[in-house]
């Protein structure tokens, strides 16, 4: 279990202040893309939406994960006492089930791909990223390394599936994107992928002997700026692109109304 | 460490209520800009929206303030006796982490210049902001008066560099606004850079020896009124502002329209 008396009053009250943190960034992120939704073409309104969505979960998983944070210890005197209640750090994976295929869901629906590419690719993709997170959830929970090892390695295997797809699998729709967004397009997929990639190094800090108030300080920081990363930026990214791929689209339909329009002028006069 | 039980019970009950107040007013400013932003041109409606998350993000740290100060102590027999918990302070720190950065690109955004002006500004001075906040973290939590030295003089310096950029950058592109507005940005420049002033001094009270009760008071009212002015009337302004360049962009839109309509009949005449 989590040594929350090796803390010191200032790094249990700095913790507090990052899941804070955490909370008002999500649910700030949340509402300035609903907000602002009324701003990109309706074909990309169910990307906002969703990434919306995945901020609302992340934010109240911040504030359950901070209110058990409150309640596992009491300060007094000057020092970290524990309650006994128990730090519930499984709100992360609650969190992770729901927003990890979503997140990949986002990236897909602003492709704006054919019905079909959506479909299979969200089922592929959400698949495998639930699949990644109840693998590593038996492993986190338990206290024997080899468990631990076990299921690590475990998880990676969908893990290593979506860094391919995202990588490999997608360049073929990216090249097909309007040139204005294909650099923000591949800058969400590699952020999404070297974000992604802090959670399995945290998961192994315990196996390598790494603990007390410093490591417990480095993880729940780490965590929570991962999270900031792959979530809340990664929703400002899918924000531009849908702005940028809304006004390419309605150019593009300017360009063929006007195409048709001088195609009817010399039928016309033909007849 | 504050020495809350310095303060008599009435002072205890009053910062309570500059809390609780903190909380209102940046709650009915979110709602009001929030509610009001299809009042104002498509154009304006992110800083609206950016407006009201600055209030809403304010609004829930005077929220966490307040239940902080409320855990903090308890009166008994006429007396305030300290819980042991400790009063977060850190909390202002958090808030403005995200919402300092912020108020600066409200501005930035209500004056709709070209988007490669808005982007350089809004990551100079945004970066400017952070780094203060940042830099004055260290020195706040410390208790030694050197530190709280050094991390003031650091903070000064990303601090003037925003308070030039108010003052003498933004010079120019606030003489290319309507004359309508011009007053008003100007006002608006001056009104953050003013109110961000207090926050330096309140910074240096413990240094200069001015602690208790009466000491406490001063601070959180103080802080109280300096984020309700620079967040809740610059709000204000910001919808004002918003309001009168909708307007003027209309009014040039129909000039235009007009002028294009006169040279469009010639043609047809000669026709």
């Amino acid at each position: 279990m989590l040594e929350l008396e090796s803390l010191s009053v200032g790094q249990y009250g700095f913790i507090n202040n990052v899941f804070s943190f955490g909370l008002a960034v999500m649910a700030s992120s949340t509402l300035f893309v609903w907000l602002m939704k009324g701003s990109v073409a309706p074909a990309y309104r169910m990307a906002m939406v969703i990434t919306g969505l995945v901020t609302a979960i992340a934010g109240y998983h911040y504030l359950q994960i901070m209110l058990s944070w409150q309640g596992a210890a009491t300060i007094n005197t000057g020092e970290v006492l524990v309650t006994g209640e128990g730090f519930n750090r499984a709100y992360r994976y609650v969190d992770w089930l729901l927003t990890v295929p979503l997140l990949l869901i986002e990236l897909i629906l602003v492709m704006k791909l054919s019905k079909s590419d959506t479909m299979s690719r969200s089922v592929k993709l959400g698949g495998a990223a639930a699949l990644m997170i109840i693998l590593g959830y038996p492993g986190e929970v338990s206290s024997e390394v080899g468990t631990r090892a076990l299921f690590w390695i475990l998880a990676m295997i969908p893990f290593l599936y979506i860094v391919r797809e995202m990588v490999v699998g997608l360049k073929d729709s990216i090249a097909r994107q309007p040139d204005e967004v294909k650099g923000l397009i591949n800058a969400a997929a590699i952020l999404l992928v070297v974000s992604w990639a802090f959670y399995p190094i945290v998961y192994l800090l315990p196996l390598v002997g790494i603990t007390g108030g410093s490591a417990i300080v480095a993880v729940e920081t780490g965590y929570t700026i991962a999270d900031i990363v792959s979530k809340a930026v990664f929703a400002m990214l899918i924000f531009l692109i849908a702005v940028r791929k809304s006004a390419a689209d309605e150019r593009e339909l300017v360009a063929e109304a006007a195409k048709q329009g001088e195609q009817k002028t010399p039928v016309k006069k033909v007849a």
